[in-house]
């Protein structure tokens, strides 16, 4: 079931370029769709490093158990991540699902199941038959190349109307460094962590435990500061990998001085992911920045960010271009964090609505309405309270959203 | 702007019998709604108590602050209830208009403002004008009767397809006792308050803080049990009045022996209230009660069944009539209380579709699908950890809910 490309989506992707040690091919397994990709093969060259993040679910899918198994190695040599089907709640089959892709995913690269990392996604709940890796594997590894990863985005994709990939480069040590990641999720995306799946690479020197470090921290202002529509996925995986190809010192740890520049650049790559993610939302029409301030702590600015980001009366009143700004008092209040009524101050864009607790005086209805027709909408809260704040992103909740998931199994 | 009778609404309504020290009648103050009746005023004989569970909304309604100030004087001479504006987020305006508003109907009943009670349901953030009752309120003192009050819940209905009341009586110390409730509310309903408004009369001779604890305590497996939307409301409101006109002993506390029996039929009338709110929920085309068992204690399994409900993903699926269960193990998942995935077992109705962590042996889709094409559905989580267990109630989530919500207030 196709659907249509989301009208946020972007005009052009960009041209990633190669990554020293970074090599990989796509394939169509049939696992669920015809005549697509639905299977990622990378490989890593020996000495590559490897960190992640992964979803808070108490049910956490086959494939994430699997990882968070085998990532205390901080070494990686394979990634293999397929689509269609999420090899989640599947119980000891599921177990046995992994451990014979990871093999065969081993056998296919030269080396061992616990060098592989193993992401699944699509629906929930079906026995995954790792047979159909056995047959297209060993072809797959035989058509490796250092490109182009906008196909790696597209062989990941479910529900995504586009494929989602950003790079960075920065200059450390006088050597350029570059990161390339790619993510696929448009619906189930909820903070902690935001994206089904992400997979970033570099070719920068650094070890397991500094990345790991850099990794958790740009994650918080990134995926986990977008949401779809509040619910999280049993299989949210976000997986970095550091060839080290780079001819520079190896960052030893994140009290490194060059540390904030590499997660600098980290971040922005991750951050361009959770936006592509954002817009590709289920049914979105409208992209939405909702700036906290003044909260107490970032922490409460992130919760009151997250609690009106989350709101179904907040995102159909933008999705119905009304500037209903008593939702978003709403919002704030059920949120349960510190706020004092008579202090909000809102604003739409520049617009000012609402101030001390009651309508600005300046409040422009009709202003504010041509505003609300735009794609790309800013929401503004005031807390006046202290120097807490937290910008979270999301969409809007539309006739789309109904539509693509009262039949996503049809 | 009208919506469609609920498909789920009662086919016939209870004709509640007059409480005696109980009278009131309703007025169209043209507030929002033309042609309608949009206040609600309501007497009650010197002796009477109150008791009241508000919002948790950090940001409540001005009528909300006013109610909470004045309950613990435990005596209640009079409830003025307006639909069509909520008077929340309006500042020092709300303030005065609610001060205002008090002493209007205080001079209508021959009392004083700190007997009266007051809520507001409708837009947020607009100033409620309290002339508007300042011309209608003597009027409508004159025409106060004991009935009927199936008026007294169209007077307070704002997207509500269907006025909502219900009844209860019981024989205690050999003289029956009458409870009397109405109701309103279909949208920004979820717990921790779930309805936006609710008032329950009874001629019981009870202390006031008597009827607070039974209150208190009741109010946890009907309104708290409920959501429509995750949302929560600025003014939610439930107030229970008891005159003490029933010619027996009074409840002077809850360790009382016949207090169990008044609860029960409190708890009765409050249940079946919350019931009609969530089968008013807007664009509800499936009515859905999500049982919980075998959580490690009954809170968790409260947080767990309210996950499920709370899910867009599973309401969609609901609407979409897939037997989508994976959706119920990703709910189950994020909600963050103990729950082992492969312990899990899920049912929809009578039908078994997950056992052991993974889809059961007897799964049958066919009898699945005819069952999700019901109104009425259950699902049913069994953890297999505790005795731990909680019943949350819900609808669905479909192109109604966005029709409505999108589109509010114009």
């Amino acid at each position: 079931m196709a659907h249509p490309v989301s009208p946020l989506a972007p005009k052009t992707f960009p041209e990633l370029p190669a990554i020293a040690g970074v090599r990989f091919a796509t394939a169509e397994a049939g696992i669920k769709y015809k005549n697509r990709t639905d299977v990622l093969l990378m490989a890593f060259d020996p000495g590559t490093v490897v960190a992640g993040v992964f979803t808070r679910s108490k049910c956490p899918s086959a494939a994430v158990d699997w990882c968070r198994a085998v990532l205390p190695t901080g070494t990686a040599r394979g990634l293999l991540v397929n689509s269609g089907n999420a090899n989640a709640f599947t119980g000891s089959k599921g177990r046995d699902s992994v451990e014979k892709t990871a093999r065969y995913a081993a056998e296919a690269l030269g080396c061992q199941p616990n060098e592989i990392y193993l992401a699944s996604t699509g629906v929930i709940g079906e026995p995954l038959d790792a047979t159909k890796f056995e047959g297209v594997l060993g072809e797959t590894a035989s058509r490796m190349a250092d490109g182009p990863f906008i196909d790696a985005a597209r062989a990941i994709m479910t529900t995504d109307t586009y494929p989602k990939l950003a790079g960075a480069t920065v200059e450390i040590d006088g050597t350029l460094i570059t990161i390339n990641g790619i993510a696929k999720g448009s619906g189930m995306i909820a903070p902690d962590m935001a994206t089904m799946l992400s997979f970033v690479v570099s070719d920068m020197p650094i070890s397991a435990a500094a990345l790991q470090a850099l990794l958790s921290r740009e994650v918080r202002t990134s995926f986990n500061a977008i949401t779809v529509d509040s619910d999280t996925s049993t299989s949210d995986t976000l997986i970095a990998f550091a060839t080290g190809k780079a001819g520079i010192a190896p960052i030893e740890s994140d009290a490194d001085p060059r540390a904030d520049i590499f997660a600098a650049a980290l971040g922005d790559v991750l951050f361009d992911l959770a936006m592509l993610v954002t817009r590709d939302g289920e049914g979105a029409t409208k992209f939405v920045a909702v700036h906290v301030e003044g909260a107490t702590d970032d922490q409460s600015a992130q919760r009151i960010a997250l609690s009106i980001a989350n709101s179904p009366l907040v995102k159909t009143a933008i999705a119905g271009e009304d500037a209903n700004w008593g939702r978003v008092v709403m919002a704030v209040g059920k949120a349960g964090e510190p706020a004092d009524r008579d202090r909000l101050a809102i604003r739409f864009g520049d617009l000012l609505v609402a101030k001390d607790g009651e309508r600005a005086a300046v409040y422009d209805e009709a202003a504010t309405s041509v505003y609300m027709k735009g794609q790309d909408l800013e929401i503004t809260v005031e807390l006046g309270l202290g120097t807490g704040k937290f910008t979270a992103y999301t969409c809007d909740l539309t006739h789309g959203y109904i539509d693509i998931n009262g039949n996503y199994r049809s």
